[in-house]
């Protein structure tokens, strides 16, 4: 190979999280400026139109990289929504490498240099009518190996099959396009990995999960990474569009929040990306922006 | 050893904790019948005294014993107090019996039986000028080893200096009856094992901290335990009757709920009770009872 560092398709990676980002934040302002009248008549409706507020993240000192972190707070629509992106690199610690190893990745127990990129997103409402989101998608290199991960789940306190089917199959038809078998694996793998083992119960209603995905065909398998990313508007902002008038009452509101505690535990405990920007040393703020802004425990 | 099975004292340990349980319910619902004259002016003080409610836990199927989880929910001094007790037995899972036996428990290798009780206490306040609590002590039994554990820390979202100071002489004082190096080495393991690493913080003012203790004197070692638990009151209430009648702001109702993300992000991250509960199959609600009624990320 001319580019054993993958420098030139790393780029491409990294700009595709970053053009994704652009996209999507630029959807959610929009629906920011909806009518009143496409609004639930709740104090909600007569707030200015949320906006995000950027930062930039460094990871610790001594190690490379960094993101892009932007957070709209107490919106019309968007109670809490984070959508972030990072490109970082160096060398994994002992115990991250003794995993990679363990894991398989080729050429681990001799050369912990890493690179990742990737975006990350999630989205609490204010209607609790209107689903919570997930979507992640990322690049993963090492010396030996580069592969791709991510997917997309919903999760609503206040479910409607309608609305779940849809995004299944926005999700699905993203799958399709690439290998028969996808949908039906990673819808799975979702089912699997956003599961709360210690409440017997899955977090949301799913969607697709995938990671270690390398064919051996990388322009395959980062052109299915773009149709998971692409397909996430489509998947998602027509359920916004049917919700966002409903009215909601005060014990959805309290379901809302106790559901949300839910997500809190499941990100807290089980979720593989907080653990490893936890234990990398990215911002806390920038790993933990997937946290509700108001979660009840009763 | 006329009882190699240790029946009596396990039995002794169980009654002690019990007995601290019913002691500790009883002066947490005599400060809710507090007059009105030693309330602050918010609406908490119009509402009727807090009581606990009671029940009564178990371990998944097959798995031997349970507990009492002791709730009061929206209190005039408690948002949210959980005060449990549990005694369980059964084997140990593989994975647990490998972590055990990794840490030098002897005989963990042969016979993965264990037993234990323990009482457990997280109190959230309404008064955000009334620090947050934690107490926890406990006795573990396997057919080779037996010691105690526990600690007390104060989760305070505004620092008193003259109240941390007292919650600290309160359990030196119980320290310094039993050992004389007992305090210095309980305070600074408390300082390292309450410590949120990913926010490089403590989550509170410390306390006391100590675990696998067992001095070969078993009446000894459960005389110090029944001496932390006996020092808990004396310890925190002087600070809820100092503080409960002080007014507070919107701004520090927000600085509280966000201290509180902090509380469950160390709980469901780092606690080893939460982890040990979690994989041990025990009721999910009891072992979370610690989790705050509403915390904020922002």
């Amino acid at each position: 190979m001319t580019d054993p560092d993958f420098d030139a398709r790393k780029a491409r990676a990294a700009a595709w999280f970053r053009d994704l980002r652009d996209r999507i934040t630029a959807a959610f302002e929009a629906l920011e400026d909806a009518p009143a009248d496409a609004m639930p008549s709740h104090a909600v409706a007569e707030r200015a139109p949320g906006r995000f507020e950027l930062r930039e993240t460094r990871r610790d000192e001594g190690r490379g990289g960094g993101g892009l972190m932007s957070v709209m707070r107490g919106g019309r629509v968007f109670e809490k929504v984070g959508v972030n992106i990072s490109t970082v690199h160096g060398t994994l610690g002992a115990r991250a490498q003794a995993a990679m190893a363990a894991r398989g990745v080729p050429g681990m127990d001799r050369d912990p240099r890493f690179w990742a990129s990737g975006i990350s997103l999630v989205a609490h409402m204010q209607n609790p009518h209107v689903p919570a989101v997930h979507m992640n998608t990322r690049m993963f290199w090492t010396p030996g190996a580069w592969w791709f991960g991510g997917g997309a789940d919903l999760n609503p306190c206040i479910e409607y099959p309608i609305d779940t089917d849809h995004f299944h199959a926005a999700l699905q038809a993203a799958c399709d396009a690439h290998a028969p078998d996808y949908y039906a694996r990673f819808k799975a793998w979702a089912d699997e990995y956003f599961f709360i083992p210690h409440r017997g119960r899955a977090r949301g209603v799913g969607g697709i999960f995938y990671d270690d995905l390398n064919t051996g065909d990388w322009e395959a398998d980062f052109a299915f990474t773009q149709a998971v990313g692409a397909a996430f508007l489509p998947a998602f902002l027509p359920l916004v569009e049917r919700r966002r008038p409903q009215p909601w009452t005060e014990a959805e509101r309290e379901a809302q929040l106790v559901h949300r505690g839910l997500y809190a535990e499941y990100n807290l405990v089980y979720d593989r990306g907080t653990k490893f920007g936890l234990e990398t040393g990215h911002d806390p703020d920038a790993v933990l922006m997937s946290l509700p802004p108001l979660a009840k425990w009763v």
